[in-house]
């Protein structure tokens, strides 16, 4: 709990659900001072003290004003800011000593205006909520809106009134949540508990409201739209505790292409951080990532609205070929199967059918689906073998939706609805939206939800069973070793070997010699054939200065190569500090493979895995995660990778050895956070992993240190 | 024109444009015989005559009945035959004796029911339409709709009268057509010249009426959803027409995966073809492919209201940040760039927002986006450099609107708008459709559309410059070398290489020799290192049968190989014919690529290359084409394919000759297709590419015929 205090979140607690608001900067045209008081009147009903603070008035939007926060009759759970930049400060100031508990800045012209001034502002303000305890969302916001008890704190109409449900939505940008998602949301009758935006986040941000949305119990799912994360490892521990506690989280996330991070990096000066490991973070941390307004809502709603499919095959039945079947194509393509119909079921459907449509998986039961018969038919596609989620793609009247409503609460099992119809139906759908039925529009959205549906159940069930990574300690032998790391850049190859053997990676045997005779000495240590390669940690393309020399079957061999590679290393550099060579077992007969290791600013040490050479610089053919991983995840990422079918057995080649491979994975891993600090970046190209019980060797590695 | 009559594409037109309709089985009760009286009555006030015909009324829904069609008081342009199925066929022959230009069939039981005598019933229906030629649309469709004159010859309702405009709409599927895609069209505004259902294609299929909408001027984009077509090459004939007359189409076609094949097959009876060759058509023909219901539509609406956009850039503007970045990030998802504004149009627009907001590309205009100031903005935005498109996100009310319609009407370039807010609103969204604005609702369709946009008039200007491939004439001397394929199976390595050169495919150097000294004779004329492989036909895998041995330097080598390679062989299989071995040239210092031909059903012969060895393997990484090709076909291709990179100079490689790759590719696809019937399959594998000028060598081929 080393990101949120109890303290903070009951600040937040009061915030999201005030007894009494002030609005500092209320006045009575409808810009953000008028619509922030008009939304919180709203809930005077509730028994929310409202309070207008403005000294140019007695009496606002029919309410007394107050000339300024002091003077209120009582200390207010939360104070909306709408008043110019300059002043937002002090206004803050006299809330906390007025016993204010939190506060929510509207206004405008922080560090979104992206110069110094205006950012070293909003730094104060983050500083003076987080000593004052007295917590802070904005600025730059809409504030927040509790559904669950039609408490409106927020600059926005309240469009979505009485709409409660069990989504907790928070955004960066409040355009969008009080935009798009909120009228989306309406459009759907897709309910919240309560919907926050965040802005430019001085103090709060998006991880501290999801993190109290984790202790809601009204709130199963949470749902996001994020420019950019303050703090990416808050996010990670963030989502780290929703797994645990089966709260999915769904989220848009600004970065899918460099546009977008230039957008986002220019309006909430929020950081963007590389997409590739973001995924990586998302994938292992069960996050659910979407990219639309819709698809954000919807899949939210599935998985709020959903049990776990007992099992993973889909049914679906429609009242249309041609729906049934284009249906049908998206799920295949979403990876889902729809298992073949039993005989029983088919034989009982077609009883019903009596030689119409189609008694298949899917079905198309023609006008039937409209019928006293629908039941019976969802029943035989239901229970059949196989079958964990029942999805029905029509668009029929009434009787159909009460039919399907009473299919999904007799069964418990998820079921679905493809809405083939118009989206402004007035029979039918608004029943299915308000029984919670998760209804969707198009076939292949629909397939991608169930998709996601069934992998996070599933993917949260063996990561329970695993667990996250622990960092392990370090040895006393290993901090030894990574003193070669202290003040330094780049390491020589055979440093950087050292290192990693240090680290459980095993290297190929290697001896470094100065001259022509301890050169050949050590080839017969080694045994032939060998290969040479000039030792010097400034000459990091040993190939390009000629500094290779490789295959080398006999004395007579090793001691030319000696003579060559010294003097092609001083022709390519004649500063390069040169210790010698390394004279090094060759390795044959493996398939080449990649590790690496390199540190995000915002996600810590990510490692990478690849099938070497040509396929990782070609096709990118690469899986990356967060470091420290589990021997589980480890083979995740080696599977993920498709050149890793040459380990296999590709061709009639050995097997390789994959559990040695994986074993390095984990021990690179937490080489990696080990030395977080002191490690800078981490590439061993190639390790040769051997046939099966062999084991894997660096062939050459290079350790880079931050200084 | 061998596909289509003038008799045919008239019997089309009286079908979509008739002055009388004929309702065979016309009820009272609202069943298909009932609803497409209803709809074709609707007609009536265009001065349509309509004629319910059922033996059993006097009089159906208040208008006169006729007992049969014989007895009817004109010929009817069309006729509606809603019997059951068994009575169909003596319908239509009545319907012919009495002058009957057309018919469309709604009653099903016919191939979609899988039993044969259903089967061959349909194609007698089929065979009479043909032959009569009074063309018949059906079976088991819903019939058409043409909305420029509101008539309606269709079971289903007249959901969407009244609603005319620019796409002409077929469907496979009656409950698609005139559901999802009639009822989203109506929500949505969008309008069509037709909306025509084909169902079980007996006779006229999807092709017979996009002919049809080729000509028609008030049809300006084809939209359309298809199972299977019943003919590829008919298909790609349409294609090629609409391509030159500048029509898109934009196509739903199932088959993504084999789930929504089997649900196909199972209804509509209807041949779906390998998805892949599929995917390679559409792409060569310029056909546009979506996958659901909402893109079809909002897909063909920005196709058919939107000129070609000058540039390729995109400049978006939006009230909110948060939706400018998600936007923004969304069009770099989909390729396509938004140039940094020039620091004019900054000027311009910050003079404007006075600090407010966000001058850039994404801009983020704040309130300014519902002010009297928004037509300056989006004029800067419009006209700055580079920018072909404008983008407007954002859901305000009707004054913007009146803005954005002013803005297109005045720059005459594309104009998109992303609508952020609620689908039925009621200020600003109804004026855009009504307008014609092409609307999108969430950034990640928008951006997929403008894409299309700009490709499909970058693909027709390229197109239209270098033509479809035309199929060459075969030599004689090329007709000489095919005989080898008569009555042929799989054809041994040196007549296949034999083969190919006759069609211009470079081989490495080769002699077939069967006793030692020949042998020794053949590789001092070819010159050392030569292979040597064993020669039969019988034998496919000659590694396996330990049948080749390479890189042989000198007399002595090449004798020893011989007897190896022959008892080998013989080992291997005793039965096998052997008619010696092949003396072969080595070829070093090439890129290894793989082409080849297979002959899909539906599209005839599909040329393949790809970069050799494991690429292909585990990558999949094809290209695939219909043949023949063009020259810049074969260069996309090679383009398209990312092991390609090795071709040019990777790691310091040499350049390789493209140029000769290319010429090959050319080559082998008129050899598709001029020996299509006789040729089975072709494997050039592999096909080395030399460094550039120094051209193209098979290394080993292998040549099937069909028999």
């Amino acid at each position: 709990m080393a990101f949120w205090s109890d303290e903070q979140l009951a600040s937040i607690d009061r915030m999201l659900n005030p007894r009494s608001i002030a609005v500092v900067g209320a006045t009575p045209r409808m810009q953000y001072g008028g619509r922030f008081l008009a939304a919180a009147m709203g809930s005077a009903d509730q028994g929310v003290n409202v309070y207008p603070v403005n000294p140019r008035y007695e009496e606002v939007q029919g309410v007394q004003c107050y000339p300024s926060v002091s003077a209120l009759p009582e200390a207010p759970d939360v104070v909306g800011v709408v008043v110019p930049y300059h002043a937002v400060l002090d206004t803050l100031r006299e809330s906390h000593e007025k016993g204010a508990k939190s506060a929510i800045v509207i206004s405008a012209g922080f560090a979104e205006r992206a110069v110094d001034d205006r950012r070293d502002l909003q730094g104060e303000l983050g500083r003076f909520a987080r000593e004052s305890g007295m917590r802070v969302s904005g600025p730059n916001c809409l504030g927040l809106a509790n559904l669950k008890d039609d408490i409106w704190a927020s600059a926005s109409s309240r469009g979505a009134s009485g709409l409660s449900g069990p989504i907790g939505l928070v955004c960066q940008s409040g355009a969008s949540a009080f935009g798009p998602f909120m009228t989306r949301a309406v459009d759907e009758g897709i309910g919240f508990t309560y919907i926050v935006s965040t802005g430019n986040e001085a103090d709060l941000d998006f991880c501290d409201f999801a993190r109290y949305l984790l202790d809601d119990d009204d709130t199963r799912v949470i749902a996001g739209f994020v420019e950019g994360f303050k703090d990416g490892r808050k996010f990670l521990e963030v989502a780290r505790l929703a797994a645990e506690r089966g709260k999915p989280i769904v989220l848009i996330k600004i970065g899918r292409s460099d546009l977008g991070s230039r957008a986002a990096g220019s309006h909430t000066a929020a950081l963007t951080g590389v997409d590739e490991a973001y995924e990586a973070a998302f994938a292992q941390y069960g996050v659910i990532r979407v990219q639309d307004y819709d698809d954000l809502l919807q899949v939210s709603n599935l998985m709020a609205r959903c049990p776990r499919p007992s099992k993973r095959g889909v049914a679906v039945v429609s009242h249309s070929g041609g729906i049934s079947s284009l249906t049908a194509d998206m799920f295949g393509q979403a990876g889902l199967d729809l298992p073949p119909l039993s005989e029983r079921a088919q034989d009982g459907i077609n009883g019903i059918l009596k030689g119409f449509g189609w008694a298949a998986n899917p079905s198309d039961v023609t006008g039937f689906a409209n019928s006293d018969e629908f039941p019976a038919i969802m029943s035989y596609m239901a229970e059949d073998e196989g079958v964990g989620t029942l999805v029905v793609a029509s668009a029929g009247a009434d009787p159909q939706a009460t039919q399907v409503i009473a299919q999904r609460d007799a069964s418990g099992m998820p079921v679905a609805f493809l809405w083939t119809g118009t989206r402004g139906a007035q029979s039918g759908l608004p029943m299915l939206r308000q029984a919670g039925i998760p209804v969707f529009y198009v076939p292949d959205k629909l397939a991608a939800g169930v998709r996601y549906l069934n992998d996070y159940h599933d993917w949260r069930e063996r990561r329970l069973a695993r667990g996250f990574a622990q960092a392990g300690e370090i040895t006393d032998e290993q901090a030894g070793a990574a003193k070669a790391l202290e003040g330094s850049g780049a390491l020589s190859e055979y440093d950087s070997k050292a290192l990693v053997r240090a680290f459980g990676v095993p290297t190929t045997r290697e001896e470094v010699a100065a001259d022509a005779e301890s050169v050949v000495a050590a080839a017969e240590r080694i045994g032939y054939p060998v290969a040479l390669k000039v030792n010097s940690a400034d000459i990091l393309h040993k190939t390009e200065a000629g500094g290779i020399r490789l295959g080398l079957g006999d004395a007579e061999a090793v001691r030319n190569a000696f003579g060559d590679v010294t003097a092609n290393a001083r022709a390519f550099d004649a500063n390069a500090r040169i210790d010698g060579t390394v004279v090094q077992e060759m390795v044959s007969g493996g398939v080449e493979t990649i590790v690496g290791v390199s540190y995000d600013a915002q996600l810590g040490p990510i490692l990478l895995f690849g099938t070497g050479g040509v396929m990782v610089e070609v096709y990118n053919d690469v899986a990356l995660r967060l470091c420290p991983i589990t021997r589980e995840d480890a083979l995740e990422m080696i599977d993920e990778v498709k050149g890793a079918r040459l380990l296999s057995g590709f061709r009639g080649a050995p097997v390789a050895d994959v559990d040695a491979l994986a074993d390095v994975l984990v021990n690179v891993s937490q080489m990696a956070v080990q030395l977080e600090g002191s490690l800078g970046e981490l590439d061993i190209n190639p390790l040769m992993v051997l046939p099966k019980g062999q084991g894997v060797k660096a062939a050459d590695a290079l350790v880079v240190g931050t200084a």
